[in-house]
């Protein structure tokens, strides 16, 4: 795969998204959160999701000029309708509002209704950690996972992040309810791999490590099997009940059509209360205690690791998602 | 098993921890929450789990004088010392302080540290459901579990709690970190069983059904292999960070001895923001949508099933675990 830098990646994204009309300032900011997640190795949510979030907008599906509007406070609490605008700019957005009215309160919770999807969840919880708070946020989703004792999908895959600030560097966890995204199987079945641990179900019901079985049967597991299954259900409660939008039961099933997401944003002011600045050091010495065993990593070390290695030698890119967006960049407007 | 009455059983209880010298109303509310818990069948962390709670009493663990103390306050964020006090009394204050918290300002967090067990998690969660707000805590554990990667004993099961409110039966996911407990192990051990799923591994380092393999090699999994492995630490991170106390690699790893641990209480005001009083429609839709397919069923609903079963017909008890609470409770004093 040829590697290109992050500045040609992010000027490439930056002039296809103001091709599409999206305000100058917007479509620097978009650019740059599609860029960090190809750069940090989250291709599948990053340069090789450009394209499908392009025909969402040419289909209408996402509205390149609404902006979220406050439509309820009380106090650290508030509600925002996302009007249907630019997922991951409205899910910054959010988070942003969640960090300031945790710097108020101490802790501070944004629900969004009416927007799309977020792209990468762990943007949000590296701005959060970024800018020296805990974040927790989860999104709800089309209906893509069956629950324990079911064999239709009637849950979402539901993200959830929790991201810890350190300085030696963020713990992110991003974890979406399956035990493997549909992506996922797809890049096993590309390389002829079976899966490292039970995935689904097959045709006959049978639990299988085979991703081509669980593709056709769309029965992917829920991490936990009932637990992962309950907590899918409790986080697409929480969004749409304290957002005041849909759940997963009333999102249209087709990516391209997939609207309408409701999400929670919380953020904690952890230094608010650390008089002694011993939270870092709490955070280390966690860390370290783990690292005692060789082969344990902590959640969000690969993607520093990642982050490193392509912004020394360059992102490795698909040359055909390269081409696809070089050539939107270029298009006679 | 023999069944007796909620009464019967809540009087036992508040006896013998009037004999252990607990304040009356303390005993009181100590011996409420251990019957609730064993009335809606949570067994092992109620009457089954009372005699080790006396010895930890006994040993000095547990200081049944020690009431919470606030020490640090920021806004709608607060911190606790648990002084090392009642692990259920703890966290029952801490999460009425939440929603106290929660009342004024929308969301309320109370982080806590010096404490101990807590016993039901899942009973902090009631406690917010039923006063109609979400709630969700966590706490940390003796390190019981090893991280993904690795087989020493390095994280805590950590259980996580999340409580969503709704006039029809609450929606209460209470879950630890690993797939089963040693508890459950044990019990299907005893039973003949072997593990509906995977459960850990063996001595030889391969994943098994069987329980006793499992007990034997001390190697339990945690929920979704990576991801459990991920979120347990995250939640212990949060809970010692925010609470300033202890984290999992500090806790004495014994049962009787396993004292300091550090939570969290975060609850949230559903209503406040929920003019039209939308939410409890969009929850009944959502189970709803759920009981389409005949085979699920939402976190808390066999409890409530329970509890409504032993309150008719009495609670099912331990012969041997009755027997000792009666005798604790008829102790000359």
């Amino acid at each position: 795969m040829p590697r290109i830098s992050y500045q040609e990646l992010f000027e490439a994204l930056q002039s296809a998204l103001l091709k599409l009309r999206i305000e100058p300032e917007r479509a620097s900011l978009c650019a740059r959160l599609f860029a960090e997640t190809t750069c940090d190795g989250i291709y599948s949510h990053g340069l090789n999701r450009f394209s499908l979030f392009v025909r969402t907008i040419r289909n209408g599906t996402v509205d390149i000029h609404a902006r979220p509007e406050l439509v309820g406070s009380y106090g650290a609490l508030e509600r925002w309708d996302g009007k249907f605008g630019i997922g991951n700019l409205n899910a910054y957005q959010a988070m942003d509002r969640a960090i300031e009215l945790a710097r108020r309160h101490g802790i501070g919770c944004v629900a969004l209704a009416n927007t799309n999807h977020w792209m990468r969840g762990g943007t949000y919880g590296w701005q959060a950690a970024d800018a020296g708070l805990i974040g927790i946020c989860w999104t709800n989703t089309l209906a893509n996972l069956p629950p324990w004792g079911a064999s239709d999908p009637l849950l979402g895959n539901n993200p959830l992040v929790i991201a810890v600030p350190r300085p030696e560097g963020h713990v992110v966890l991003d974890m979406a309810m399956s035990q493997f995204s549909f992506g996922r199987l797809n890049s096993y079945q590309m390389s002829g791999q079976q899966l490292p641990v039970t995935g689904g179900y097959d045709l006959e019901g049978q639990l299988t490590r085979d991703p081509a079985a669980i593709q056709k049967s769309q029965r992917p597991l829920p991490i936990g099997y009932w637990k992962g299954s309950g907590l899918a259900l409790v986080l697409d409660l929480m969004a749409a009940m304290l957002s005041g939008g849909q759940a997963t039961h009333q999102i249209p099933r087709d990516p391209e059509l997939e609207n309408g997401l409701s999400q929670n944003f919380i953020a904690i002011n952890v230094t608010a209360l650390d008089q002694n600045n011993s939270a870092a050091q709490i955070a280390d010495q966690i860390i370290e205690s783990l690292q005692a065993s060789e082969g344990v990593r902590y959640p969000g070390e690969n993607v520093l690791k990642t982050r490193r290695e392509n912004l020394e030698l360059g992102i490795p890119v698909e040359q055909s998602a390269w081409d696809e967006l070089r050539s939107l960049a270029d298009e006679a407007s």
